[in-house]
């Protein structure tokens, strides 16, 4: 606890963080049945503070993962602002690689250790005890707000669209909050006003109807395997570009003003971003930055490969199946469907003879942009300068956050994205945390933020 | 016990069976280190059992797993013959897929089902349990006999050489004999005049120093997925052929006469094949059929790959690294040691920016091929002859002894491979299996071979 034994943090802060760790201990990942009891726990936790702060709360039943809505009382004439945000978690493994367990929070270095520490639900308590200081402060928010949690952003957000278009009048709104992307560096506000789209699929490559032993059948039955990593390997050309055909059809390239304001970030340099990873050098497409290609250009990734002997040492067999998750990430105006329909059709032109490749959809999500300097841009700029003492910098987002497109789309609203992750956060990967000072800093922003949108 | 409650199998063959039922209970897999004491008692067993049979037996300690030796009384002026086999199996994942528990044998079908049933307890106990037979029915053997039986076959007979050398006078023998290979079709006896070598290899591949969000930095930097299956499809052209510079420079083409001969052999044209694997199609280098290629063509081959998320749904990581376990078959006169150099030195020119590759060398073994119409080759045709009741007929082997090529240069001493394998075996992979009639004619194959040696 050595941050909260310096003079810096009064004891509401420690309640504030005791509450956050409270919501830490769930293990709310959606993508794993087994869990499925923990994600509702979270939700029910998050029902009951929310409730305990008087605000008009209900916990929605979808066909999986439960949606957590509250509202102080809507008062005609205000500006009504939604916030969204999501309770549930990535997968921890591989476990191993944690230093501390990702369901015990703990506080190290001035950071908070958890799986969801950052993403996301470290930022979404920012917003829940922001709400809850400015009510014990003055009694009343000065705009209508709607409090939306859901508990399947981590999977797709697969029921909150068609939760959006039932409830579509018990949502409407001005202006969407979101707190969920990065920061460029440590106490510097970052407002975002793009992010990149997504789709993702799993291809399963079976060739013998069972193990082969690769003496008796090697040489004269494909490998699954070989095949897998021949329509892996197929989606780039050796510099790093995606050769699905048509993939670039509808990206709108970079505009010089984006690409001049962006070289002058501090902590997004190319130096900056290798320093983060670790890798022996970055890759990727030509003429671009490594701010660029994660911010504006569109991608083709593995996120998981295996077939065949896992174990220790050798085993001689020649397998009957392999599999590959694949996700690409896009950007405007490429089309999830219309993506999804070209790699389909790309995948079937690399399949080996003597293999059968079953293409299984996942979930997938738009790219979005939008003008940083419209008037609740411009408001939410001047909430990042009063919480961070500082002047924000304007960024595009390498993730994704499907949901935001949805909201234009249903609720005609569009997003701020206020994002305090930083690029050390580990968010999807083992050892997440989040600092305690962006933690603070994102009490006071959800307080300036709704003073400065209801002005 | 179907094939058991028939008329054709007396009460010996019913003790012979429960002999080799005990030997199949140990899960003597030598790959696995957690196993190593179940190896360890699998030789102490076997040493039990040739000692009650009046063998002069010892069990002798290596680096890793233990070497059981057997002779009868020699006596000057005999022929001295070597019979060889292993007492290790190979592992048994994915174990979800036996139909019974690969260490519980049963009887189902006329045939028996475990781990190492034909691979190679099945065959080894068929020489342990003639040669008792013989000396029950006649006191002596024709010959003076040496079991050799070790515990590493299936991690490449590590220790195996430099006990040869190092008990060169102690094996000192006229010829070999070794049933561990396959017969062509049940009920036709089969005489192996070649092998294929190996030469095995593991890569990890590494990218980041830990697992990235696959939006924050995809695009940026190399996937070490992506970077793995470009290695993997690097090996081969579109047409299945090994694309290592060298590769083929020392194979010695298929004489016509192999050709001819083996084109007219039962059960392996094609569609045998093919109807055996279950694949779509067969699919290999042009210009060969499908025993050519398996018999007399060397392959690349991975065993197993993985890496990033394994688990169910989506997980939308950029992950740290990836493995391929990877063998080469290989025929004469290739030679492993530079097969391994050239495939070395080809990987290393497919490694991406932006990772980097551990190549961690494996076993390996000599191809070996040796002529079938010897004093020794034309007395094992007779006894496979005398054995079965038919014609034998002459292949090679898809897999790989690599021992046999160390007998020869240790030794001095050829060997013959009368293998009782059929070809749906199920070796190296779930649902193992042995046809009881092809264990009780390998109890018959070896008297007859001790006879036909000692003419």
């Amino acid at each position: 606890m050595r941050r909260l034994s310096r003079g810096g943090i009064d004891s509401r802060v420690t309640t504030e963080l005791t509450e956050l760790f409270e919501i830490l201990r769930f293990a709310s990942i959606s993508t794993e049945s087994k869990h499925s009891g923990e994600v509702r726990a979270c939700a029910e936790w998050l029902s009951a503070k929310l409730r305990g702060m008087g605000l008009d709360t209900s916990l929605h039943e979808t066909a999986r993962h439960p949606v957590v809505l509250a509202k102080n009382r809507h008062v005609p004439g205000r500006r009504t602002v939604l916030i969204y945000g999501h309770y549930d978690v990535q997968p921890v493994d591989p476990l191993e690689l944690w230093q501390s367990d990702p369901f015990a929070p703990v506080i190290r270095d001035g950071k908070i250790w958890a799986r969801g520490a950052t993403d996301n639900k470290g930022q979404l308590m920012a917003h829940v005890l922001g709400v809850a200081k400015t009510l014990r402060e003055q009694g009343d928010l000065p705009v209508n707000l709607t409090f939306l949690f859901e508990g399947e952003e981590e999977i797709g957000s697969p029921n909150l669209g068609p939760f959006l278009a039932t409830h579509r009048d018990e949502l409407r709104c001005d202006v969407i909050a979101i707190s969920d992307t990065g920061m460029v560096a440590p106490g510097v506000p970052t407002f975002g006003y793009g992010l990149r789209g997504i789709a993702c699929c799993e291809l399963i490559v079976r060739g013998p109807k069972g193990d082969l032993h690769s003496g008796i059948f090697g040489g004269a039955v494909a490998n699954p395997l070989s095949a897998l990593a021949k329509i892996v390997a197929g989606f780039h050309d050796p510099a790093g570009r995606v050769l699905v055909p048509g993939f670039y059809d509808d990206v709108i390239p970079l505009a010089s003003w984006e690409r001049d304001m962006w070289a002058k970030l501090p902590g997004v340099d190319d130096a900056s971003y290798l320093a983060l990873c670790g890798s022996p050098a970055l890759f990727g497409e030509e003429g671009y930055s490594a701010a660029e290609r994660t911010w504006a250009r569109p991608t083709a990734e593995v996120n998981g490969l295996g077939g065949g002997y896992q174990g220790e040492g050798s085993k001689t067999v020649l397998p009957a199946e392999g599999f590959v998750k694949l996700s690409f990430r896009l950007v405007p105006d490429q089309d999830p469907q219309d993506i999804m329909a070209k790699v389909r059709r790309h995948i079937e032109s690399q399949v080996l003879p003597g293999v059968t490749v079953e293409f299984v959809p996942g979930h997938d999500g738009k790219p979005y942009v939008t003008d940083p300097n419209s008037a609740f841009g411009l408001a939410a700029q001047r909430a990042l300068r009063d919480a961070f003492q500082a002047d924000p910098v304007l960024i595009r987002e390498g993730g994704s956050i499907p949901i935001v497109q949805t909201f234009r789309d249903t609720l005609g609203a569009d997003t701020l994205l206020l994002g305090l992750a930083l690029a050390d956060a580990q968010v999807h990967a083992p050892n997440e945390n989040f600092p305690v000072e962006n933690f603070e800093a994102g009490i006071r922003l959800n307080q300036s933020l709704l003073r400065e949108l209801s002005l």
